[in-house]
Order: C-alpha cells, then structure tokens, then sequence
C-alpha cells in the first residue's frame, strides 16, 4: 500500500458532501465529519477515513437508518436514556455529550446513556467536547463482543474503551484506551505482515494464549471461541482480571444502564448492531475553585513530564499530548490515506454524488 | 510462620478494645474494626488484622492525630469535600460514603473528596457500603508513590486502587483492584521466598524490565527509582499506559479534586500522610426500572459464569465472588493469622489495655 496525503480541509468537504448525499442533514453530515476526521486529526488511522468504506456499508446495508428518531425515554434533571433506534452513532453521540454537558452546566453532573445505537467512532472525540467546555467528561461504549474473560474462552464483553478528558495547561488531558490489551486492529496488522503475535495479546479457540494472529483472526470472525485478552493478559499471573472488571464498568455503564444489549449480543439481530453508549460531563467547580484545581493538576503533569526517565527513553508522555501534536501537524501537512483507502472513497463519491469533492492528492 | 485461626467475633472484639485503647470512640472503634476485619472476611490477608502493626505505629508515631476534627471545606448538593486534617482514614472513609449515600439518596449522585487522610484499608468495604443501600459504589484512593509512568524510571503515581460496586444477584458485584500490575505486598512474598519477578511486574533504578525482587523492593523503600509497573507492563507493548491512565484517574478523582496532595508528595511531610480519597455513590434509578436494571445486570453474570471455559479451567469468576465466599468460611471457621501476627496483636493489647479480649487459638 502506498500513502499519500491529503488537504484536511477539501477531506472534510468531501466526507460533507458524502454524508448529505446519504441523505444525512447538513449539521448531522458535519457532526459525523468532525468525530470521523477527529481520528486522522489525532493520528490514529485505524479509526478514521480509512473507516469511511465500513460505515457507508453500515449506512447502505440498513444497519444504519436514516430516518430513525432518538428518543428520550427516561429523564431526570441529571439522567436520561436515549433510545437510539438504529442512528447513526456519531449523532447520537454528539447529541448525548450535549445534553450530559447541558445537565453538568446546570447541576454538577450529566450522564446520559444510549442504547440501540451504531459505532460511534473516537470515544475520546466526546470527552474532549466536555472539556472545551471547561468540564471534565468521560465516555464509554461496548462493541461486538472480542475479550474473553478471565478462564474463559469465549468473547463475551467487548474492546469496551473507556476514555476522560479534563481541561489542562498547556494541552487538555485526554486518555481514550480499549479495556482489551490491544483493539482488534493490531491483530489484523501482524496478520499482514506475518508477524506471530506477543504472548499475552490473545486466546485460541481453547482458551489458550497463541502467537498465530491469522489462527486468533480467523476464529474471532467465524466466531468459533478465543479473542483478545482484557488489559493485563491471561489468567492471574499479570492480573487479567483488572482488564475484565475495568470492561465490566464499561457494560455497566452503557449496556445495563441504557437497558440496552451487551457485547455478547451486539451485532446478533439482523439488521441491527444494538452498541450501547455512556456520555458523562461532570463540573469540577463543585469541588472548588477551578482554576485552582486546573493549576495544580497542571503543575501535577509537569511533574510526572520532567521526572526521570528510563534508560533509553527521553520522553514521558501524557495521555493526550502525542495525539495533540498530531493535529498541528496533519492540519500542516494534511491527512496521510492509503491508495486503497482512496480508491473507497473515490467509489463512495461516486455512490453519493460527492465524486467532484475528492481532495487531490498533495504530493 | 505457623497460621492458626482464631474465632471472627472474638477478633472484632479485641479490636474494638484496642481501638478503644487508643482513645477512640466506640462508634470509631466500630468502623476501624469492621473495615480493618472486612479484609480478613474477603480472605485478603494483607489488607487485615496483620496491618494492625501499621497503624499501631501511625497511631502512636502521631501521623494519625486522635483528636483531629474533620471539616467539611465545600460543599454543593452533589459534592463534598472533606480537609481531614490527618484523621483515621477508616473513619473518614465511612464519613465520607455517608454522605455520598446521603446526597445520592437525595438527588441521585453524590460524590465527596477528601485530602489529608490516613490509610483507609479496603477500598471494596467503601463502595459495598452504597451497593448495600442499593446505590452504585465506587471509591478510589492515592497511595505512596510507587508506580513509574510508562518510559519514567522514577515513582510518580500510587497503587492507585479503584474499586466500585453493584447490586447483584446472587452477590453483589464488587470490583477492587490496584491500577499497577501487583500491588506491593505480591513483591514482598517474593522476597520472602527467594524466588524470581515475573518479567512485567517492576522496574529496576535505571527503569529496566528486572526479575530481582529483593533489589527493587530495597529500592522502593530507599526511593532510589525504580518500582512497580501500571497495569499492562512496561513500554507499549501490552499497553502499560493503559494503567498509567487509569492511576492517574484516580489521582484526578482523589488529590486534584479534593485540592490535596498528588502521590509523588505523600508520606512526605514529617509526621503527615497526606493521603486523598474519592467516594461516589450513584443511584441507578435515575435510569429506569431499579429492579429491572439489577436484573438484567444478573442475567449478563450469569451468561459469562456460564460461558466457555479455557482448557484446564473449571470456573468463571464474577468480581466479588471469592470474597462473598470467603466471607461465609471464615465466619464459619475463623481468621487464620499466623504467629508473628499474633505476638503483635498480644503486644498491642498489653499497649491498649486489651490484652483480656486476646482471641485464643481454635486449633
């Protein structure tokens, strides 16, 4: 594959164009931009327009409707449950994150969960919004289900990232990680290059830790047992558990708080994904003096910035910061897509009219 | 060491005297007592009554002040924070859920920070307390420096113990886990038996991968580098950031929000912890049905107990069930301590004045 890049600003104009010809509104073809393009902002590709092709089969193949309309279907004046109804996620999710943002402006606190939603893209893109605001948020999702519990060998949560966000100097603080060792997508990189898997990173279909990433790949799609480890590998000696039980807060949150569908039955009605969501906003001014607590919380990641570092290394990083620099640059020097990714999108302009809108390539 | 048990009822007494002895209240003694003895109920050794020595000494050496009087610095109908003013982390603790209980209770949410507290023993005593009352628990803490960020070589966060809870049937769900891979305890064993680290757990002074337990605990006692690493290892491989986010979490949750004190700073002031802590209750009912939601939450437990076990593995645990398990045996059977344990406890009481309620030996 080879890689090439792209105007960020023609790409989002184009992913515009693309959405509105679906038939998406122009604030919901922007809002799914934004969360979309977010990912290449940040540099994390695996999650951005090289995803465009999965989401027009979602739209395309029904999974996604169109012309669903969330609904509301429990409030109080820090709550509510969205019923998605099949949305497309990025909307839901936006639309959440503002009414949990609404509620913690008001009261302290928002939390509001979705069920029977799609992929919603970053979940980091939704904490950050919090806190732009000047709040801290935070936000999880469940997905198909991939991890296998702890003794276990069948998947039965899923990847179940768990992301928080909170204003900072000089960059907002911002972790956004998969409960899982790694997400499903670094499987599929060492099955392309060949590549035998770390021991630690995933189950065969016995339950057993395997280096065979196209064995592990293979089982995960047919669905015929093992997965990925949660964070902390397998069994007790690197305590797996902890990744089984930080997912497990993740299920809480979305899936049996949104009385909606857990891992272990998303993606199983056809015709329906049912991928639960939690968007929480919470205002630090009910502990105090904000600017105070941003301060020392500042001064905190300072700290832990200049402090000692391992032989070899020259760089502690704060979760956040790497993605932060990402941004200045690919707004520079634009979006870095591959020809495969081109050639989808090439397609999917065509498919929805957008074809006039494809960015050239820069170099 | 030689383990004997001797009966729970009788142990709980001897601590109420010996708590008692100290100068506490009756009410006080009660909740030092009841955490302190949760531990050993859980079958958590190194959290129970062998940690009596420890706050022995914190007692009488003065970081804990007997007469402090906790203030309540800020407050909102959500929230709380608590300045306090280097009281018992026990009786602080179950203050401080109180009132988190008290406001959730109320309006659905409450969560109460507190800076300049003690150790406070188990976090999963805390957050059962809300999951008794039918609310959602969940606690934090930050401890002594120990965990090294991912690249560092220095301590710069705790162990950093997050823990939450839910009501469950036919238990309820109790999570609590350190954010590092092991807790300090698990390397002291290893020193005691002579044996090698498992690759993953610490780094050396020079913050390399080190199997040598007896220099990296010596180490972390003379704060020359080195320690334990965050949950998911060291470097990126499996994720080691992964821990470092969710300890730093908590350090947002304890220190930054209560204006207290980061790890990096505990244990570091002359006859001061400085420790801090979080305490959220939530109550589900601010999303539908509470029976409802407790149910479906039962249902998905009982899915992953009754999934595909790994080759060789007979059970599924659920978070918690162990320590519900426990709790039935050592009631029936007894604490088991072992003999240094008891010499302190016989010390202790003579120091007391407790020496009367000394529990005999059931075997």
């Amino acid at each position: 594959m080879q890689y090439h890049r792209v105007s960020y600003e023609k790409l989002a104009n184009f992913c515009q164009h693309v959405f509105e010809g679906y038939g998406f509104s122009a604030e919901q073809s922007k809002q799914i931009t934004d969360v979309l393009l977010a990912a290449d902002l940040s540099g994390i590709e695996s999650h951005g327009i090289q995803r465009l092709i999965r989401y027009h089969k979602e739209i395309t193949g029904g999974l996604v409707k169109l012309d669903a309309k969330p609904e509301i279907v429990f409030e109080t004046p820090l709550s509510a449950v969205i019923e998605g109804n099949d949305s497309m996620g990025q909307t839901l999710g936006v639309q959440a994150m503002e009414l949990a943002i609404e509620k913690a402006k008001k009261s302290g606190f928002g939390m509001v969960t979705v069920r029977n939603s799609n992929h919603y893209g970053i979940a980091g893109y939704y904490t950050k919004m919090a806190a732009k605001e000047g709040l801290i948020g935070m936000c999880m999702t469940n997905t198909e289900a991939i991890m296998v519990p702890t003794f276990g060998r069948q998947a039965m949560l899923g990847t179940n990232p768990i992301a928080f966000a909170m204003p900072a100097q000089p960059t907002i603080y911002s972790f956004d990680a998969a409960t899982t060792v790694v997400p499903r997508g670094k499987l599929e990189v060492y099955v392309k290059r060949g590549n035998g898997l770390p021991i630690g990173w995933a189950l065969d279909e016995n339950g057993n830790d395997s280096d065979d990433a196209d064995r592990v790949l293979k089982n995960i799609i047919a669905k015929t047992g093992g997965g990925i480890l949660p964070l902390g590998g397998s069994g007790e000696m690197t305590s797996g558990y902890k990744g089984y039980g930080f997912a497990m807060l993740c299920e809480i949150a979305t899936a049996i708080l949104s009385g909606g569908t857990t891992s272990n039955y998303i993606y199983k009605t056809p015709g329906r994904a049912n991928i639960a969501h939690c968007f929480i906003a919470l205002d630090h001014g009910m502990f105090g003096d904000k600017a105070e607590i941003e301060a020392n919380f500042s001064k905190y990641l300072q700290e832990i910035r200049e402090s000692a570092k391992a032989e070899g290394q020259e760089r502690i990083y704060i979760h956040g910061e790497k993605e932060a620099e990402a941004e200045v640059r690919v707004l520079c020097e634009g979006v870095s897509l591959n020809d495969k990714t081109y050639e989808e999108m090439r397609m999917i302009g065509e498919y929805t009219g957008a074809q006039d809108y494809l960015p050239e390539y820069l170099d």
